[in-house]
C-alpha cells in the first residue's frame, strides 16, 4: 500500500503518535536540562556521577508508574536504563571538564 | 555523602526529574495504546508490521524537534529507534495472533 492509500484511521493514529512524540522530545529535553544541572552540582561538590541508591529508587518508582499507566514495566525499565546510562555518561564528561 | 546529606538544590532537581519521569511514563503508555491500535489495524488490513518510509519520516521530524528543544539529536534518535523496535516487535506479535 503506497503513502497515498493510507486508511483514515491509520492516518489519525499516526497524527496522535506524532503529537505524543513531540511532547516526549520536549519532556526529554527538559529532563536533560535538569540532569545537566545535577551534573554540574555533583562535579562542584565532588559527588560521584552515578548514585546506585537513587537509581534503584527511580527504577522501583518507575515500575509502579508503569503498572498504573498500563505500560509494560519491563519496557519502561529498559527505556529508563537507557536514559540513565546517557545521563551518567554526561555527568562523567562534566566532572572531567570541571576537574581539568 | 549519605542519603540524609543530599543538598537542597540536588533534592529539588531530583523532584523535578521524578515529575518529568512520571509524565514520560504516562505519555509512553498513551503512545503504546495508539501503536497497539495501529498494530491491530495493520493486521486486519494485511499491512506489514514495519513501514520504512514512515519510520524515515519520523526520524527526520524527530531530529528537527530535538534541535528545536535543545535535546541532543543523536540521543533523541537512539531513544526513538529503541521505542520503534519495541513497537514493530509488538506489531509482529499481533499479526501472528490475528493470522493464527
Amino acid at each position: 500500500m503506497s503513502e497515498r492509500e493510507i486508511p483514515g484511521e491509520l492516518a489519525a493514529l499516526r497524527a496522535s503518535i506524532d503529537n505524543l512524540d513531540a511532547a516526549l522530545v520536549y519532556l526529554l529535553a527538559e529532563r536533560f536540562r535538569c540532569t545537566q544541572q545535577v551534573g554540574h552540582l555533583k562535579a562542584e561538590l565532588g559527588l560521584a556521577p552515578s548514585d546506585p541508591a537513587r537509581e534503584e529508587e527511580q527504577l522501583q518508582r518507575l515500575r509502579q508508574l508503569a503498572r498504573e499507566s498500563g505500560l509494560d514495566p519491563a519496557f519502561a525499565e529498559k527505556v529508563l536504563a537507557f536514559i540513565i546510562a546517557e545521563v551518567i555518561r554526561n555527568h562523567g564528561i562534566i566532572a572531567e571538564a570541571v576537574s581539568s
